[in-house]
């Protein structure tokens, strides 16, 4: 990407823009196009173009870009295929700045991008479904579109139709909308980028199927992050046939993740996910932390909300026993303020305590987040004579909010009754299921600040092969492994096997997989055993370097496997795992992009579900999970620093009371990736 | 439950019903029961009763009951609790059969109870929101409900509510909705059975949070299930914070999903995907496998869709080439029918290209399934001309559906359009986002045929203590231990070594938790080795019986844990677990209803995630996994067939290719649970 490339996009604000293929059939794109386009004719002048003639619009297109009064600044053009080209060349000889083609089927997209840019232009898609932009009244898309504070940027046409479809739904406007096609020349981190300063925009939704450069993604992402815009992804590949779509050798979901945390972005699952996540994000403050209080008028909903909230990552606790006195106090005898609070009839006795109960939440500095689930917002509805009453505790809740930053979500029986359009305007987002309530309220939880991402300096110093070789490069970031010494013959290893103490193993330096070609034994418990065994691996692999290692014997340690390798979007990447089969069965594994500090590989520890083992676990002494992080740093660094190195794997670590130790390394080179 | 002990029920068609607190005030209950039961007027004699007097929906109530021209058959009364034994007293006198108590915060809901079981009538509630049966137009409950084919029966009266109050959103129609209350007298289990013979529930919710007679339910909804009426079940009790709402020792939701295996019911964990699933049932087939074909216009949506459908737990797996190459042809060249199916354009084109497409797809005979996700549906609705069109490629759905038993569902962009509400009507479920549709077909999915459950006739022989004694019982039933003799001292330990195999494990018989307090050594591995260990035990906890073992030597074997245990509500549990930390840090076990056969057995180990160890992981020989579950099912068998014994756990059971060992076995005897 390329921010300083061009002065101000030609995708913004145009002076002038002309549609090709403009048409009368409103089952075609070119209708729409046309249609959208003059209605920005206030600010800018619009040309319609179709080589055929008749009427669109009420008016006679012109039959070429050439026959038109003046150069357009933008061309929009929904055509046949085999005819782009040409279109592509009358506009660029006319010096038209910036084209967004909607027809897809091209032979050569790259060929045609690269012609743009020859010709001092710009080129979105081709194959988009246009763009979107409420700052300017600039609208060259399918559908119709509110404005508001919502950036969408789609790497799927449709997707980011039924973003928007589903914004407009849910009373969320647009404030910019492009569909970035096939990225021939503009990308979709380029167009995201264009965000950070776009004035009307306020959260960002992107739908990416693939990531490009995803490293200057992150940074681009945590630019809008930090300009305070929320970032929300929604990406695809979990399935295989996800994955079969997208082509490419996509980024699992987990380096996904692991680039949002990166940006303090967040990932969502579904379009229906995200547009109840913008909302959220739109109309109130996200939570500090993630303890949340459920209010219901019903034992059974708030016990479902409490179910759908712990699953949305967030902790329903119990309350101090002082605040909880303080809420039952005036609700009937069965209520209990626990939490969930149940207010068990109190809130049909008398509608107000839902105010004074949310008002003690909001106050009380004991949660982060107040969760309102069930008839609430349908009071009114159903029985005309409390909607007063029913606004006025809408009041209160919003004035709540605002005097304390604790948000209140809503989840409503009532799909969209007065009380919940006032819920919403006065910043309580409310939906109508209670997993939606609680899924935009965990989503918004999850955002975490963005984490400094070091520019990548790889040294392309070269790395030498084999084991001993790795060993040295990851003893050189400061990995303790055990001593060892490369040997040759049965003098050599009886000279090492005088330094070492037994039992030693020992290692063929020269076989890539070891443990399956029969190039390691372990356990040899003197030096005669280790002769003898040196004598049959050579005999079975030839003569060469290899180990002689002493092993380590401390009891009580935990496995752990750590590795570090490229991606080919987000680039260096580092992994932890717990050890043995755990790591795969049990897909007890975590990821980050790297190189992390100490610090983070802290957090990534904390997130293994065998954390516990490291911890103290039955009341053994705690492993010293200090190294170990250092560990997991300075292998994230060795493979980050080293651009000859693909991928390194230390498994397993051993992890004991007093230090950590690497048992095994692999090294592969860059070039040498196995398949 | 008891379904012989009344005859026609009277909360089914009573010949005439009061309301005792009928109101004019329609922020009342009282309002709304009067006014539901008025609208079955033109079936029963429907009375009104109001002490206080005025005019109730343009009648004069009766003061009290015994005012009435006649004993009302039934009696719903919402009134202070503190009046409800008097009214209770007079309804028994005047010999009323059902009473139905929405008035909650009684004094003694079982005392009061006690009595209208001794006036030979029945309760239902207190504390319930009433019942409505369609067939009977019997409406006293709030709310307003459609007649239709759906049962609901829910232990909380506002998730009753947001039930019907959502399936009357979906279009879908009550068959007979009853809140249960309090459960006092008539209990969840009995309103459940009493729809096997109702004529119009097709489908049955149920929302409960404790399970009674747990195993009589799970009778009860087997004959439900096979009656051909699926039973879907909602449930709390996944967070601590809904456990301390249901109160009692709940029944953990691993044991309520192994009882809805066994009645061959699924559950669901919000109101909403109830909904969703209920609609699914009511319109379409449930599907004969989980293999399905998406179907998209768009390659994002297809791909969004078939991420949340694998994770639903369908397979998106490629379509035959041949298949694939049918469905291309006639599409655009950047279409692809791998699966997910892109028309690339092919459906805007045209849009019978979806009808053809589906009627390929139901037809094969390789797909269980189709989900149709995106633009369809929008069409008609976007672009008037279309209508026409595709209500036709609906009409075509709809046959394909009729003729092949492939159902088709549908993801649409559009929330209500001629389209969407013509795809419902010939039984296409129909969704707005793509998670309801896939998720709704997963669920209606994972119904499998309910497991018959056996008697369980638990023979009441008490059981000894200690370990030789636990090892013994399960032997019986054919499990393998290795081989191991009692000893009290020197010389009887001396004379059993002579007959056991070093090396020895040595075990102290009588102490509970041996490896917590010293009563267990290993790798003993000569007879002086168990000579030492033992005089050094028997000084450490005292004289007693001591068990020397032979040690299971063999290598490459995987340790498993089995476990039985009985449930308050649902009896005999069997449970199977990874070995090591594994079962409790990763969560790795599955449980069952027990007692289980050997097939059942294995079912349960297939679904642990360490079930590839023991199936040649990584090229080793497979483990004798036969053995294994007949292992399982010998736990089970002996927990369910002694009530002596209250807990049974082989820690770890050693599985090799050459058969099981188990090298513990810890029994807890009834009334000796650990708490």
């Amino acid at each position: 990407m390329s921010e300083e490339a061009t002065p101000p996009s030609p995708f913004s604000d145009p002076a002038s823009v002309a549609v090709v293929g403009a048409s009368a059939d409103p089952a075609k794109w070119g209708h729409w196009l046309a249609r959208g386009a003059l209605t920005g004719e206030d600010r800018r002048r619009v040309y319609l173009v179709n080589h055929r003639g008749g009427s669109v619009a009420g008016r006679i297109p012109y039959a070429t870009l050439a026959d038109l009064p003046e150069p357009p600044e933008l061309v929009v053009f929904s055509v046949p295929a085999r005819v782009v080209p040409e279109i592509v060349d009358q506009a660029l000889e006319l010096g038209v700045r910036g084209l967004v083609g909607i027809s897809g089927g091209l032979e050569d997209d790259y060929e045609l991008a690269r012609r743009v840019r020859a010709g001092g232009a710009r080129l979105l898609g081709p194959a988009c479904l246009g763009l979107f932009d409420a700052d300017t009244q600039l609208e060259l898309a399918w559908g119709r579109f509110e404005p508001g504070a919502l950036g969408i940027v789609s790497q799927s046409g449709q997707v980011g139709l039924e973003l928007a479809r589903l914004a407009a739904e849910a009373g969320i406007g647009v404030s910019r909308f492009v569909s970035v096609g096939r990225q021939a020349d503009v990308t979709l981190e380029e167009v995201v980028g264009e965000l950070v300063d776009h004035a009307s925009t306020r959260v960002v939704a992107i739908y990416a199927e693939s990531f490009g450069d995803g490293r200057e993604l992150v940074r681009t992402v945590t630019r809008l992050t930090e300009a305070g815009k929320p970032v929300v992804v929604l990406t695809v590949g979990e399935s295989p046939a996800a994955r079969s779509h997208t082509g490419a050798p996509a980024s699992s979901l987990e380096v996904v993740d692991a680039a949002c945390r990166a940006a303090g972005a967040v990932r969502v699952r579904t379009p229906a996910e995200m547009i109840d996540l913008a909302r959220y994000l739109l109309l109130t403050v996200r939570p500090r932390g993630n303890r949340v209080a459920i209010v219901g008028d019903s034992g059974g909903q708030g016990a479902v909300a409490a179910d759908v909230t712990a699953r949305s990552g967030l902790r329903v606790t119990p309350l101090p026993a002082v605040l909880a006195a303080r809420i039952e106090a005036g609700l009937p005898d069965a209520a209990n303020a626990i939490n969930p609070v149940d207010l068990a009839g109190g809130g049909e006795q008398d509608l107000r305590s839902y105010a004074r109960v949310v008002r003690e939440l909001t106050g009380s500095g004991e949660v982060d987040a107040v969760l309102l689930t069930g008839y609430f917002g349908s009071y009114g509805e159903d029985t005309p004579m409390l909607r007063e009453t029913e606004l006025g505790v809408v009041a209160e809740f919003g004035f709540a909010v605002h005097r304390t930053g604790i948000p209140v979500v809503v989840h409503s029986m009532s799909a969209d009754s007065d009380a919940v359009r006032a819920l919403r305007d006065c910043g309580v987002p409310t939906y109508h299921t209670v997993e939606a309530a609680a899924g935009a309220l965990g989503t918004a939880a999850s955002f975490a600040p963005p984490c400094p991402l070091p520019l990548v300096w790889g040294s392309a110093a070269p790395v030498g092969e084999g084991y001993l070789a790795a060993r040295d490069l990851v003893a050189s970031a400061g990995v303790r492994f055990p001593a060892g010494v490369a040997v040759t013959d049965r003098e050599s290893l009886l000279a090492a096997a005088e330094r070492l103490k037994p039992p030693y193993a020992l290692k063929a330096d020269f076989v890539a997989h070891k443990e399956d070609t029969g190039g390691v034994e372990l356990e040899l418990k003197d030096a005669m055993s280790a002769v003898w065994s040196l004598e049959d691996m050579i005999h079975r692999l030839g003569a060469g370097t290899y180990v002689l290692e002493e092993m380590d014997t401390r009891q009580g340690t935990v496995e752990i496997i750590i590795g570090a390798r490229r991606d080919p979007s987000f680039g260096p990447l580092v992994v932890v795992g717990a050890g043995g089969t755990d790591a795969e069965l049990q897909r007890d594994t975590t990821i980050e992009l790297g190189p992390v500090d100490t610090e983070r590989a802290l957090t990534m520890l904390r997130r293994l579900r065998c954390y516990p083992l490291l911890d103290g676990w039955r009341g053994r002494a705690p492993l010293d999970v200090k190294a170990l992080a250092e560990t997991v740093a300075a292998v994230s660094s060795v493979l980050a620093g080293c651009a000859a190195v693909a991928e390194i794997e230390l498994n397993p670590v051993r992890v004991g009371a007093d230090g950590v130790l690497a048992v095994d390394a692999q090294l592969t080179r860059a070039g040498e990736e196995r398949t």
